[in-house]
């Protein structure tokens, strides 16, 4: 018999309460064994969605989700740790430049990456449109790879956090995934008991992002780097603007070539300036903050470093990427500038495409995508190229364009452009 | 493909809105054939108990519940039909003397009983102490019962709101119970769906009810009365104190024989009151409103219908009740009046002598409970009986004991009684 039970945890949520250091340890050790069900856990994740969680509550509910599994030692790793978490956007491919150009700065980072669900994409599905490239190590493989490149993006195992693997799951289909307390636990335990010596947390606002204000993006990044600083681990947030896809490209194997093109020196103009603007929070919370990123980016290094990265999880950088069999050329039907572009309709759009999945279990299509020719504040005239939609089957097209045609406006004034990053918080 | 979603059912309450009447429908109905899962209806009652329902939502929700089975047709009775639902207390054996009574002086009470779990007892577990009785009739059984006797007390079958059947059973591990929508719901689903004609509603208040507070109470009667309404069932409410145990006897064989008392014209005040007052509002409600129920107590025509009740269903109402093996005999320390015997405290010690069950599963002894020797307001001296415990076994005295020792206090004066009835709503 054990000296908790279920119904009086839930309920001590339920009515406003408080929960123990005992009643936290015990409900999130008995769910992750299986003798706490999925239906009192899903209760439970409703009452805190809607009565909230206190910061030491919040605390206690990160260290017995990261006490469920192994918490990765990195200390014999010769360089200092750092790592990136994005809550995801459109477009959202700065893992893939940014890894690479920190670990050519001196850095290690040890990337645990997650696939996509919803209208945001995956950092790992992006990657798997690499020929050859493969998503899973051991911890023997993925400590060595550190070791030796710098840079490591692939999947977390199932030995790290596996409380939280299991409540996500729940909490997808429960509608009790917008809970901050929740949020940050689950990604704070991830990021903690992946070994990381200093974490910067990207926490995107607006239409394509899960926060959709920047009070609660606000919040959501304080209590993380809370969280963070609690455990150890050096933790920053900023707050970044997601109501525009980054970049250009949205989709997999089109992100991957827009990320080349950053690595290479060039790429859109956005996603430079936030790989650059994470790289220096990156460096600084890796006690290297005299050392400046840009460099890395024009002279070759940042480059050789994704190279090396892609060649030891067995891509080949050189191959050619898969490309969508069909593709739609959407023009302006009028002249004027670019008003809107919303990330939320162009990640809509990615997904009816089949760049992105509504099941776990689907496949992504490396070819997908949307492509935009045209961003906020551009010039355009009747009959100019706005963006393309790429699909492997032209009926994924029209119900695409839809969602893509309502998410592009032109007017006759260009927009004011808000910042790209908002807030700093450490 | 449906048009609806679980997870958008649950977003919606959740986030404090109404839920349309296709929502409700779709929702019930699929969690009855399984195609809504437990974690995802726990979900939902927690945002339903935490966000509340509106009268229109409430009253679609028993119509869904009552849709998902049977509506059994009484219509043939040639008596008018009425019942009467209790939420539950300690000492509660009310039906038991009720119903015959209301069947001798000419309606016929379909009642539809339950099991016992937690601290107050069950109706079904009381009647199961006389040796023969059984509680299970079919469809056939229950109404040529209630045609030739008028009066029936038996288990609800698996045909009747089967929906509501299911999610007790969920809400009872969920931390969901405690939510009027869903106790209403839940209440009157199953006395609609069993056919009566009227129903009067004998809502507890106090330590040993569910409700702990008249304003909690007068919600959960009002709701259930608009809802009988609605569906064509007259229906009246009485809110009755439950901060003392009813009567003298608490358990199952000690509340039939207090019940059979109560039918020979004697028995405990409170009992006799509390069951003439129901019985009045009984044959009001079912169109009988000159017949007073008085005299069919003293003449012996309630316990006729008593007795051939009883032999209806198999039972010998000669035969003698089933007496605990051990009796311990709790007396007074000091001179003085008592001033309360709490009815929590006495139906948790009840429960720990045997009298109830703490799962689904178990057995109760027909023998244990405990019997009052003195009754609030009663001048006791030191050294007289206060009351007594009997169970199977002497291993369960101690801990009972120590639950009505707390229960059970003596002072200089006697306490001033609280009204028994203490509103009508109807």
């Amino acid at each position: 018999m054990s000296a908790f039970s279920a119904v009086e945890v839930i309920r001590t949520k339920r009515d406003g309460g408080v929960l123990s250091d005992g009643q936290i340890d015990w409900v999130v050790d008995a769910y992750t064994r299986g003798q706490v069900a999925d239906e009192q856990m899903s209760a439970l994740a409703m009452a805190i969605l809607l009565r909230g969680m206190s910061p030491a509550e919040i605390a206690r509910w990160t260290a017995a989700m990261i006490a469920s599994g192994e918490r990765l030692d990195l200390s014999g790793v010769r360089r200092p740790t750092v790592d990136k978490h994005s809550t995801g956007g459109v477009g959202d491919k700065i893992t893939l430049p940014l890894t690479p150009l920190v670990a050519a700065c001196g850095a290690a980072v040890p990337q645990l990456s997650g696939r996509g669900l919803g209208h945001t994409g995956g950092t790992l599905d992006k990657l798997e449109s690499i020929p050859g490239w493969r998503a899973a190590l051991t911890n023997d493989e993925f400590i060595g790879q550190l070791q030796e490149t710098g840079a490591v993006i692939c999947a977390a195992g199932d030995h790290l956090a596996p409380a939280d693997r299991k409540l996500y799951a729940l909490r997808d289909v429960t509608g009790t995934v917008e809970a901050i307390p929740l949020i940050a636990s689950s990604i704070m335990s991830k990021k903690i008991a992946e070994g990381t010596g200093a974490l910067v947390l990207d926490v995107k606002v607006g239409s394509g992002a899960f926060m959709k204000s920047t009070d609660d993006a606000r919040e959501l990044a304080r209590t993380m780097v809370d969280l963070g600083t609690a455990h150890g681990v050096r933790t920053v947030a900023l707050l970044t603007e997601m109501s525009t896809p980054l970049g250009l490209a949205v989709g997999n194997a089109v992100e991957v070539t827009e990320s080349v093109e950053v690595l290479a020196g060039g790429g859109p103009a956005d996603v430079v300036r936030l790989t650059l603007a994470l790289a220096r929070e990156m460096l600084d919370a890796a006690g290297l903050p005299d050392v400046d990123p840009e460099p890395a980016l024009r002279d070759g290094r940042a480059m050789d470093a994704w190279r090396a990265m892609v060649r030891a999880q067995g891509g080949d950088p050189d191959a050619p990427l898969p490309v969508a069999a069909e593709t739609e050329l959407v023009r302006a039907d009028r002249d004027g500038y670019v008003a809107a572009v919303d990330a939320y309709g162009i990640g809509v759009a990615a997904w009816r495409l089949g760049a992105g999945r509504a099941r776990k279990e689907d496949a992504v299509s490396p070819g997908a995508g949307v492509l935009l020719h045209k961003r906020p504040g551009d010039r355009v005239r009747a009959g100019e190229v706005l963006y393309e939609l790429r699909a492997d089957a032209p009926s994924r097209i029209p119900a695409a364009r839809t969602a893509a045609e309502v998410a592009v406006t032109i007017a006759d004034a260009a927009p004011v452009a808000p910042p790209l990053v908002i807030e700093r918080i450490g």
